[in-house]
């Protein structure tokens, strides 16, 4: 099934989006193409300020035209390991530095198209830090119950991938214990 | 928060990716840019073979160099509704037609950068059907029981997030029954 580089193409070259055209020897010895993304990774956390309530981020969205809910999240700097990432992006979109943060898990948005990896953590135990947003980011904190953050799955009102499998996959821990 | 468009730019047109880079205007009146995908969105399917087992798609993914275990899904044409979509995916990828399909929810698997939305169906009582992949497309489908999938998701082996995103949805609804 294994598909072989046999030429690397960049083909466009963004801001936050690197296109690459790679050619591509199939497992059948076929050549083709194949059009991707380039994405140097992200991280994620879902924030517990007390045993029932989290933290999400209230933003706009451009492409989805939305306001979302979003567990805080940001690409990986190229000085710094995800777990670093996740602690940085928790307090520059909260507020909230934190003591304790476990990884829950690994995924790929959208394997079809990209190279994305996002890490998602849990955090317990939130102190006062310092917000910091960029100039053209504008972002509310949001406490939340976790079961109504669920509800808001179910009804859709929540329908980022990175939050939904932070909160369903805590969910089920949280059942078992 | 709400951001308008000020002018809209086609800034790459890919086989199965274009790119804008729009000037957006700010809701303190400031002006930007807003790098993104336009994505035409997509439908996937949980499919119970029986009540213990599911049928997924294992395939090479170029982008993040991975066999992947995958929901059957596919991009939405412009002649067909997410359903009939989702239908004719899980017929091509899998050789099975449904009876029953239920829509579970919808989601955004990447907000930052691309417009693309995703519906997850589940289905029950599948046939026989007929079997048909693109030329460059090699799919094999694999039956496995539904606890498996989910220790799948937890070990790791499984990393796609539509795939997490209807095993643990389902899993609640499972559980809840």
């Amino acid at each position: 099934m294994i598909e072989k580089l046999v030429k690397r193409n960049k083909i466009y070259n963004g801001s936050i989006i690197d296109v690459f055209c790679d050619k591509v020897k199939l497992s059948n010895g076929f050549i083709t193409s194949r059009e991707y993304l380039s994405h140097p990774g992200a991280a994620a956390v879902l924030p517990f300020l007390d045993k029932k309530n989290i933290v999400l981020v209230k933003q706009y969205r451009y492409p989805i035209n939305q306001i979302t809910y979003e567990i805080p999240a940001g690409k990986i700097d190229k000085s710094e390991n995800p777990f670093e990432c996740a602690l940085r992006e928790l307090e520059e979109e909260t507020g909230y530095k934190v003591k304790k943060m476990k990884k829950l898990l690994l995924f790929h948005p959208t394997v079809a198209f990209s190279t994305e990896l996002i890490y998602i953590y849990v955090a317990f135990g939130l102190e006062k830090g310092m917000k910091k947003t960029d100039n053209d980011e504008f972002v509310e904190q949001k406490v939340l119950n976790f079961n109504s953050a669920i509800k808001m799955v179910k009804s859709g009102k929540i329908t980022d991938a990175k939050t939904i499998i932070a909160l369903l996959y805590m969910e089920n821990i949280l059942k078992r214990s």
